[in-house]
């Protein structure tokens, strides 16, 4: 046995001050780190079994599963931290595909060191995140590195979802003269994350978007269940989820740059440091392919919403092509190409 | 824009040697690492499709979900590597609770500077596992940190399963006399990793035991459908699992040392280093608790597949208890008790 209590120090167990590599052994230290903490911010039937792995009943229709790491540095920045991004980011996958969020798992990689109240304020957050979603967390792993082998604290999160009957979206059923609609600003997440990191001295007050955007989505559907297709521009923001679009319908897409809502803090930011909003990452926002017909008024559905408060029609699907392009025009229709990234302006923002 | 095709050299996108932070982005070097990689060895229906949330149809029964994030080291070992590993630790956790495994997710965090060619052989290893444990890997994420940030690779492996209508395996159903079975060597796995870290010049023939188990299960439920309980000794061992189990169902288990499955070599090591193999970490055994009548025919009936041809009983429920507790016999009648460790003796063997 390791000297575990020589780790520790005479404030006992529960009294670290910081996670150690027991805390992720599968003994006793693990046990009270998910009991105390974890359990204690989680709780419900389910994961309060605490076995291999979760029983539940689903609801009829098909099932939604998706997967999700999140390395977010850093782990805590304005408008939200890494634990209800994870949240967050996992539901509105699940969104995306029209599917009705249900259950969350937790996958926890923590770096030794790590500050047992930074642990609790996350764990927190994903518990208040999860009410706030509607789901809930079912199951759960931890596990420790040692010092200089992560960074704090990655988060990995799966989610469950199910997908009504008759739903089904998909860029394969995008036409010629669909309008493209954006949920809101562009580029808040990645520029509040890039204005706090570490070094740079930049002030603004934009903050990360970061937001549950399932009951946006359903409003939406319920307004015009023959929605195309919806995604979220999150890592690569609007102008990589428009090329991905683009390139599996086949079809050229005309954005009008006078339509696409865009703080001014983040237009400034970006002039300041070189950086194209169009591949900024957005962690509430959505991309959706709609008929013609319906556009304006899935807009007006979505603008009563305060996720959807800024939604507008930002462009429109102009050709089918063997050449998918994007393209923004300006007022004056001067036009230039989007063109899918390479990489990506800034890492980790996720 | 980040200025990527420098970061590569002139080799081109394809040809870079070893993980760059831009296959993290979400541009296009992300897609040319899925696309070329992950899903060349995965490939299936449903994730090929590449949307936000797989959609996919589960058979009827309850559903098992189960998820686990795998940091071990080094990330090939001794029979077996990291992605292997991820495929049969969830496959087994679904096993535990009786779930025939269905579907896996696959959350990949990797390092920066990463080999591509480790990256490569590891994706392999999970895509052979997967079509042995009979699952398909349906959705995906891929990050990537910085050199420093993480170590090699970390992945998150998420298990849905089905559980068919009437089974439920639970602690709570453990009886006076009930048998304890261990289905083979102990430690084996715990041992291999030990041996095999670097510093350390021990030489053993050990390999790992990580294998899938959910076959072994289906064939003991045939032969007993109320076999009360599964788990497998991973972290912690067989010690942690007794107690674990000992604790939920509040009794005392007694455990016959000369009846325990373990390798000479992996008790050598264990003498040597002063580690005590109860505690060691298994990969591909199982500790159940059976009904007194049929633990003979089990047994039997486990010996027939290679995952269960050292299968044993090795001890029984003695007592119901207030201070619930795990105690080893030994042949002349000496007894120790077996504690639930506060750590691990060895960090980062899953």
């Amino acid at each position: 046995m390791l000297p575990i209590i020589d780790m520790i120090g005479e404030r006992g167990l529960l009294m670290s001050e910081k996670i150690l590599l027991a805390h992720g052994s599968g003994g006793l230290l693990t046990r009270k780190l998910i009991e105390e903490i974890i359990l204690q911010a989680f709780a419900n039937s389910v994961l309060n079994k605490l076995t291999d792995a979760a029983a539940v009943s689903l609801p009829p229709g098909k099932v939604a599963v998706t997967t999700d790491s999140f390395v977010i540095t850093p782990p805590i920045f304005p408008g939200g931290n890494i634990g209800e991004l994870a949240i967050y980011g996992t539901v509105n996958d699940l969104a995306m595909v029209g599917a009705r969020p249900v259950y969350l798992t937790s996958g926890l990689i923590l770096e030794e060191g790590l500050e047992i109240n930074l642990f609790k304020e996350i764990i927190e957050s994903m518990a208040i995140a999860a009410k706030i979603a509607g789901v809930e967390i079912i199951t759960g792993d931890t596990k420790v590195v040692e010092k200089g082998k992560g960074d704090q604290i990655f988060i990995n999160t799966t989610g469950v979802g199910i997908i009504p009957e008759g739903r089904e979206l998909s860029a394969s059923k995008i036409q010629i003269g669909d309008k493209v609609i954006l949920s809101g600003t562009m580029g808040d997440h990645g520029i509040a994350i890039l204005a706090c990191r570490k070094g740079l001295s930049l002030k603004t007050d934009v903050r990360s978007d970061s937001t549950p955007l399932h009951r946006l989505v359903e409003v939406m559907l319920e307004v015009e269940p023959q929605i195309r297709v919806m995604r979220d521009p999150t890592r690569g923001g609007v102008g990589t989820v428009l090329n991905e679009l683009a390139e599996e319908a086949g079809v050229e897409i005309k954005i009008e740059v006078e339509q696409v809502p865009l703080l001014a803090q983040v237009q400034g930011m970006c002039d300041l440091l070189g950086l194209d909003p169009f591949y900024i990452a957005n962690e509430g926002k959505l991309v959706a392919i709609v008929p013609k017909e319906s556009a304006d008024k899935i807009t007006i559905a979505m603008s009563k919403l305060p996720e959807g408060k800024d939604a507008a029609i930002i462009g429109e699907i102009v050709a089918r092509s063997i050449y998918p392009q994007v393209y923004v025009e300006t007022e004056i229709k001067t036009t230039r190409i989007l063109e899918m990234p390479m990489g990506n302006q800034l890492p980790r923002i996720c």
